[in-house]
Formats: structure tokens, sequence, C-alpha cells
């Protein structure tokens, strides 16, 4: 169903009045900035000899990326992928985009098209796909190996339906037109597709960087996309990731040398974190193990998983007897030892933080040992980060960080590769795609320096309709539903705004309940009122004020009760719940979520 | 009084049992890192002949800078810093330095001296002067107002004991004899402290930086720390916030030129956001406005009133007529306007987001209006400020961020400054304050590259006992309480760390509170049991979950109590906890903490 309106879940909570100092640090609620209001909950039939373009996910924000082509009857689908938690998302696990829409046009959808293994354009499959009548998901051998992998976790699902293709496969689903080119990135076999529609040749670069010398790898295939350029390309959509940091991002190449000095000083073992999907960082490491004489060890059951399948499907080279156990690294001397691990984004139960936190069953950090950061951090996890390098800091391990020298490559094009991704492709259409709002408005305007004109650029928001033809973009006043779907253990939707707005506030000053038992036919309150009350003030030495609380409410309740013939009780709850909150405020100063229970008996 | 154990507060979260998929951004628990355990709860008393150094805060976090020095009877302190709250402390205001070991000498505090007027090194005094007997604060008069201004917000507290002091101000307090140094900073009356004790003489840097041309203001007393040298230096204690930087910091000169260009170009209104007390960033803004023809409103209460101190006490020259009522912009044209106010860091009730969100009173963008951000993120507030970024773009605005161009300058020395300042001062023992551990730590590396033993290091820890003497420094096994004490609201040290747990826990999963009334005499349960839950799940979609909760809890209670006389409410509460627990976790995979309460009529 479409846009069907929620009625709003009564909140306990108190309106602020009070002024209270404002927060540097804390009391980040960012509201989810919603740029357009859909003016219609069901949108229109598409037009003919129109093609629909709309993006689910992936353009306010960093991940979620998912967006589907419509024409006449076919739809074919790109990505999807979740997006990680934020700070106004307390306790989800993740977020995954919202496909009401696709679902009313199940029959419709003729394939999905996934660009690469990354779990911001992976991870919503297990979710998605069985919800879409299991539609079959085309890609190429890695990709489909870490989605069948991923899939094996959720053992209660359907089967996938997969097809492997090839970077030369030339696929046919409805009336769309489908071929690959290779881009690079930091995880192999990533693809931009070329759909070649009715209305003329559209392009999605997928996340891309141009690397002349990939690690494993080869540049970007050129060629092919000059060929499409040749052929016309009516619209580009492109990675919009890199689009506010100037110059080209660094080869892979170019940090070898860097990562090679480590090895030649270090004295100890080399602990590297990295992301668990870099196998061309680890294939780099394990090389220079090998060169120096280091076994191998891994740990991170992601990164352990995406090296078996890519030494399976041959895009890691491993030499023979170099990996050893875990649980063997104690049997070797420090120096001769590589260990490999996740967690270099501080996440709290990931290898490198057990390790430096002396919870991690088979290693422990000695003084001596050098440990690497292999990778950039993610905007909202610098504290964490911080707190990790401490840490290691006190064990008297040394660290490197990709901030001290260049020892992380990130994955994204730049400006100067957006520029010649533009002037290869030399699309009529351009539509940044992939990152958040600021991100695509410096992307345009290197589209723009590069001569596309303003009304040949759409900025797309997510849910909103954007309509192609030959001569036109146009960026609708039509939406699907779009809004966030949150996952929370088995729950796939069930928690709305509602709940996390109550979890932002019980996590600012806590929550108070109080239980008062009403005598039906004297309208007094039985004993005293029951408080339960937990992150709102320390109950032990706070004995004064409930029992102040416990009096003014029995108080209350009864000055209520007295003229009152039947006992009114949700007047009596809301009277008590302003009264009791505007008490616990003036002796306070903080506004717990005030919930009296009132039971007659 | 000292270590005293508090009991810990039941918690009503049950422990975690089951596996759930490890979280990338959220879930980030850090627990407060103590490295060092208190061997002795009653710290023996001050060694003749020996100074006592403590730091009671600022070397394991930035903010909340405090420390004091004893020697004989005599003690004096640095500074009374608060420190902005971070993730693992939700809700709570501020945390401040712990003083239960001052409190006991208070007798013995000869004065307090503070380097600068910046919150993390004047935000405790109203909270912690009274607690010490109001001792008399000695400092420079910018510093002096900002305190005496900030004093007035608490109009329930004693009045302050100040003293003004110049640069060449001669203190004698108890056996310490001290001097002031001129050091840069981006804040004016910055002074370093030179303390002449008994066993030789102890220099604080304060946060500092050398800038060679700096704006209003003159370079840092060179003279005077070189006779400090000659005279010789036994301890210095260096800021450290700096320390993982290379090279120097930028000089307030160089980003003028940039600042200047963004002027020049500029053609709507001129919004700057930035630090409130960076005085000598305003004083650059103002004079531009005046070279080029645009008016000036402020806007931010505490930018406001340090524009106002610093032009009273004259630090900050306003040219006549330039300055505006903010409620007037709007009868200027845009090009002739400089709007200044607070909110860089994406704060949500600051002026810059409230501008951005069209929630100000005054002031909305413009097409056309260029918004600059003119300080460094501070780590934490990355994804706030991407946020605020993304609105002012949809507003139509443009940005300039100090990623983009040099527009702001830090305040603390980089490695080659802070070498700079050990090859000056030339001191025997050295040891590193202000910043996280591994900040410390990295500036021990510079100090050893000067040529500085390590057995004259010490790398302080909060609360840890330093003992010096003519010949020795040694960092003891004994320390004082330094933990955090939490301001929240009116509360000052009532929050423990049970209570942040809980908000974190209800942040996470929520809360789920059921209520039975047992009658005493059958043992049954009256009715159906009271179900308040919050954060945990949508409750208007989840009447199938709540059913059978409702049923198994009714059953659960009349299975115990069966047998049971007379009821064990305790017993059967614990039980009911578990089991509820239990089967919520089974059916959502979520672990709400599960209040039961029981209540017998």
């Amino acid at each position: 169903m479409i846009n069907k309106p929620q009625p709003p879940e009564r909140s306990s909570r108190p309106p602020r009045r009070g002024a209270r100092p404002p927060r540097a640090g804390g009391a980040r609620r960012m509201p989810s900035h919603t740029p357009f209001r859909v003016e219609q909950t069901v949108v229109g039939n598409v037009q003919k000899g129109v093609l629909r373009v709309v993006v689910l996910g992936g353009v306010e924000q960093i991940g979620r990326n998912m967006m589907f082509l419509e024409y006449g009857d076919d739809i074919i689908i790109l990505d999807m992928g979740l997006q990680f938690p934020e700070e106004s998302t307390p306790g989800i696990d993740f977020i995954i985009p919202n496909v009401s829409y696709l679902k009313t046009k199940q029959k419709n959808i003729r394939g999905v098209i996934i660009t690469h293994g990354h779990y911001d354009h992976i991870g919503a499959i297990p979710y998605l796909s069985a919800e879409l009548g299991s539609p079959t998901i085309y890609t190429l051998p890695l990709t489909r190996a870490i989605i069948l992998k991923r899939q094996g976790d959720f053992t209660h699902l359907p089967r996938l339906h997969t097809e492997e293709v090839k970077q030369d496969t030339k696929l046919k689903l409805g009336v769309f037109n489908i071929e690959f080119f290779h881009v690079n990135h930091n995880i192999f076999d990533t693809v931009g597709v070329a759909v070649h529609t009715p209305v003329g040749t559209v392009c999605h670069t997928a996340d891309f960087k141009f690397d002349a010398h990939p690690v494993g790898d080869v540049p970007a295939d050129y060629a092919k996309m000059e060929r499409f350029a040749k052929e016309g390309v009516l619209l580009l959509m492109s990675d919009s990731t890199g689009a506010e940091k100037p110059g080209h991002s660094l080869s892979e190449q170019d940090i070898e040398q860097n990562l090679e000095d480590i090895f030649k000083q270090a004295k100890g073992r080399i602990i590297v974190a990295t992301f668990a999907s870099l196998i061309s960082r680890l294939q780099q490491l394990i090389s220079l193990a090998h060169k120096y004489g280091r076994k191998v060890a891994i740990d991170g059951y992601s990164m352990k998983s995406n090296v078996a399948l890519s030494q399976e499907l041959g895009y890691l080279k491993i030499p023979k007897g170099i990996m050893i156990d875990i649980k063997d690294v104690s049997n070797h001397p420090d120096d001769k030892i590589l260990f490999l691990c996740t967690g270099a984004q501080g996440e709290g139960g990931a290898v490198l933080m057990r390790v430096a936190t002396r919870e991690h069953r088979h290693v422990r950090l000695h003084a001596g040992d050098t440990v690497v950061f292999s990778s950039s951090v993610i905007p909202g996890n610098e504290r964490s980060v911080q707190y990790l390098k401490d840490t290691i800091y006190r064990e008297g391990a040394e660290v490197f960080h990709y901030q001290m020298m260049d020892i992380h490559a990130g994955g994204h094009a730049q400006q100067e590769d957006l520029k010649l991704m533009i002037g290869i492709m030399k699309p009529k259409f351009f539509m940044p795609i992939h990152g958040n709002y600021y991100m695509l408005k410096l992307h345009t305007r290197l589209a723009k320096e590069l001569g596309i004109k303003d009304e040949n650029i759409v900025i797309p928001e997510n849910g909103r309709i954007i309509d192609v033809t030959a001569d036109t973009i146009t960026l609708t006043k039509e939406a699907v539903d779009a809004s966030a779907v949150f996952v929370d253990g088995l729950g796939v939707g069930d928690i709305k705004e509602v709940v996390l707005r109550d979890r932002q506030a019980m996590a600012s000053d806590g929550m108070f309940v109080i239980i008062a038992i009403i005598d039906q036919k004297t309208g007094k309150v039985r004993g005293s009122p029951d408080i339960i009350s937990r992150g709102f003030i320390y109950l032990k030495e706070s004995k004064d004020l409930l029992y102040e609380t416990r009096n003014r409410t029995k108080k209350h309740i009864e000055e209520m009760t007295e003229k009152m013939h039947p006992i009114n009780v949700q007047y009596i709850k809301e009277e008590l719940r302003e009264k009791i909150a505007q008490f616990l405020f003036q002796k306070t100063e903080r506004r717990p979520m005030v919930i009296p229970v009132v039971i007659e008996i």
C-alpha cells in the first residue's frame, strides 16, 4: 500500500517548556529531512513513451542504494542495499528501502541487477527479494557468491534466483537491453550498467573510481564507455560519494610502498584492520607477508568468509603454507606474524576492539606490535576510533592510521575522476546518485563546468518520480513511498518513528512510571503508589523526591476522585502525567517520560 | 569522601545471550577506560620536600581540565573546566572534575589560576567554587569577565572571589611564586603559568599555539620563556591537543586572504558560523565587512555576550554604525549583510541550524547566500554537520567549509610547534597534558626526539598522584578519586553510571513494564496484567504479542503462587523478569528492559 497514513501513537513525553543550556555534543535529534511532501498518494500510470526512473534510497544518505527503471509494463531494479543505523535511529540494526510501490507491480519486475557486493548495495536482498516475488538477480561471480553466502544466514527464507553474468554478457529484460562495463572500486567484480531503453541509453556508474594501477584487477573499460558515448548516452547516473574531494583518488598501488615501509620497520607483529571486503588490500598484505617471511592469520566472520570466497573464485592468490589458524598465532615469533582483522571503525564487538580490550580468545596486544588502520573513518565513528586508538596505545602497541600516512585509498572517484567520467560518457542528461544532498549538489557543479545545461540536470530525491523522454528529463511532483523501513532483531518495518522518538526521549532523561490503585467505591488510593524509574535519577539518593512524588500523586488523585462519579481513569491519568512531569521538572530540570498507571479495584 | 564505594543499583536488563549482527554505526557503548585501579582509598600525606602534582581531568579526554599542585600545607589549582557529553553519557549536560580530595583539604587551598576563558577551562567554576570554600580566582581581564558573566547565570550561587592579574603580575600563594607568560590561542588573554616551587620551576603551557602573525594580538612571549629556561625549568606540562598533526598550525593571518576572497565573490549575504569565543576571527570578519560595505548582525547568546565583553575591554574594535540588530537584517540588501552566528558544529538548537531549518525568527536562507563554516568539526559532530550542510544546500545557499579552503586555523600547537616549546623551555621533566591518551603518547615521542630521557617523562592519568623532587618524577601507585561527575539539569553528581547504562539500554531496545495484581488469599491474578511499553515495538501492530505476554504472565504467576504460602513477591518478580525477557527475545530478538510489578491486594 502506498503512503498509508499511520495514526500517531500517543507520546508520554511532556513538551519541553523550560530552558536548558544548549548541548554541544549531545541531543542531536536530527529530524529526517523531507524536502518534498508527497502530493499524490496514488501515483499515476507510466505515460506512454516515457521512461520512469525512481531512486528508492541512496540519494539523501550514504547507503540503502536501490532504484528502478519502468517503461510500459517492464520494470528492472538496480541494487538492493541497506543503510547502517545513525544516532537518530537508536537500537536499529539496519535501514532498508521501502518497496511498497514495487509490490503492487510485482508481475512487471523483469529482473534485479546488482552492481557489486557491498552491503549498501546487496544488504536488503534477504529482506526484500521474497516480498517482490523472488525476481532473478543478475550479477557477476564474486557478487553472486557474497549474496548467496549471506542468504545462507537467513535459513527460513526461500531460495534466491540468481544468474551469473560476465562483463560482456548482453541481457534482454522486457524492453530493456542491458550491457555491463568494468569500473574500479574497492571490491572486485564491480560493474557499471548500460540500459538501452526505448527512449535512449541510461548509464549507471555503480560505485566507482578510476585506477590506472589497480591491484589484482585491470583499469576501467574506457573503450566500452567510449563506444556507449559514440552511440549516444541519454542519461548518466554517477556516484557522488567523493564529490567533495578535489583531485584524483589514490591508486591502490600508491599505497603499497607505504605498507611495505611498515613491514620493513616492524619489530613485533603487524596487525592490520580494514574493511572485510577490501580483497585487493588483503592481497597486497598477504604478498608482503610472503616477501617478509611472515605467517598470516585472519579473524572476523565477514573477512574470513570473503577471503574464502575470493580464493575459491580465483580473485585472491594465497601462497602455500602461509596461512595459519588464529589459535596458533602465539606459537610463532612476533616478528613472523601478520594478523588481518575487522574492526577499523572502532565497532564494539569487532575483532580489533576485542584484541585491544583483552577480550579476544587467542590474541592480545604485545608491546612492540604495530597496528595499522587501513581504512578511512566513516563519519560518526570518530569517537569510537579515538577510544580504540587510546586503548591500543595503552597496551604498548604502535599505531599507523591513514591520517598519518597513505595507507588507505578510498573506493570512490574524486572530483577530477568524476569529471573524467562525464567527459567520456558525454551524456545529454545528468543525475548524481549515491550520497548526501550536498554531495549530489557539488557533483552537479562539476557537470555544469563540463557544459551540461541546468535544465538537463536533475537532483533526485528518494521516491520522487523522474520522467525521461528522448528530449526531456523531469523531476515530477509525484513520489512513491520511500520512507525508511527499520530492521530491528526479527522485526522488519515494525519499528515506527514514534518508537525511535521514545527511545531517544528515554535515552535523554529516562522514564518514570507511577502506579496507583484506586478503590472504586471510595475513590481513595490504596496504600502508597509504586514508582518505577530508570535512567532518570539515582534512586538510592533520591528518597525524598520519591516520597514527595508519592504523596502528591495520592493527593492529586483523591482531589479528583472526590467529586467524580463514575471514576474517569483516562482523565486522572492525563492530569497526573501533566502534574507529575511539571513537579519533576521543577525539582530536577529533567523531563523523564512520565507514565501514570491507574488501576481501579 | 574519597572513593566511597557505591552499592550497585539493580539493573533490570537481562543479560544478552543470543547473537545479533554486529552493528557498524550504532551500539557504541564504550566502557570508560580505567587504566589504573586505585590501590589506596585513603591517600597518604604529602611527603616532606616533595611536590605533589595531580591532574583531576583532561588527560584521558578532551575537556574537564583541572589540576592542582600541593606542597606541605599549600595547594594551588590550575583551571576548572567542564567536558561536553558523549554518546556514552546520553542526556547529560556536562561532565565536571571530581574534587572529593580537595574538599578534605579546603583550608590549604591558596588560590585558583585560570589560564583562559574557554569552557573546558572555566566551565566547572559555578559548580565547584563554593564546594571548595570559594577560593580566590586569579586570571586575566577577558577571562575574568567571561567567568563573572557566566556566574551571573547561576543566581543562587554565592559571589565568586576573583582577582585580576596581568601578564607581568607576580603572585605569592603559600610557598608558590607564580608568574605568567603570554601564549597564542584562539581566545585572547591566554597565559601559560610558571610556578616556582621549593623543588623547582613548573611550567604549564595552557592551551597554546605559536602564531607569528596573530590578529589583534602579539606573538607568544619567547623572551620570558627563555628566561625561565635559563633559570631552569624542572617540569614542563604542555598541551597535547594537536600532537597528532604534523607541521605548524596556520596563522590567523594566513586565512584572512581566503576570507577576503569570499567577500569579493559573494553576491548575497555572507553568513559565518564559528566558535562564540573566537574573537580574533570575528574581528577579521567585521573589518572585512567594513572594507566591503556590509552591515554586521550577530546572533547566538554566547557570541553576543563575548562580543560585548570583548568590545568593552578593548579587545574588539567595531567601526561606528556597522552593527545592526538582527531584526533589521531584512531591511538591508542581501549583498550588504554579514551575519555572524554560532552553530558550526551542527548543534540542534544553535542559530545556524535554526536559520537553515526555517525556525529562526528573523533570518531565513536565501538562494545566493554564502554560508561559511569557519571552525573545524569536533569529533563526534560529523553527522550533524553533514545534515546541516544538506539543509543549507537545499535552501539554495552556497557553503564554504574549512575542508574546502583554509578558512579556519586551529587553536593548538601542532608537532613542530610542540617541539619548539620543548626546545625553548629545555625542561628536565616532561609531562604531556590536555588530550586523549594517544595524543599524550604521541607528544612524549616528540619530547624523546628532543633528547628528554624516558625516565624523565610521565604520562599522567586522571587522579593519579605524581611526586616531583628536584631529581625525580614518579607516577605513584596512589590516586585520588577523579571519577566523572555528571551535571544533568539541576543535579550535580546525582547521576551514576547505572543511570546512564539504563538510558543506553532503553535507547537500544526500549522498556517493558508488566503489572500484575495478585489476590493475596487465592494467589490468582486479578483480571489481565497491564503492559506499559515504550521504545520496544510498535504497539498498535503487536496485539498478538501483547496478548500472549499477558496470558503467559498470568500463567507463570499462578503456577508459582499455587504452592506458595505466604506469597514471595520478590521471587515472583525475578522469575517473571527472566521468563518474559526470554519470551520477548525469542519472538523479536530484542532485549527491552523488562520490569515486572507485582502488587498484592
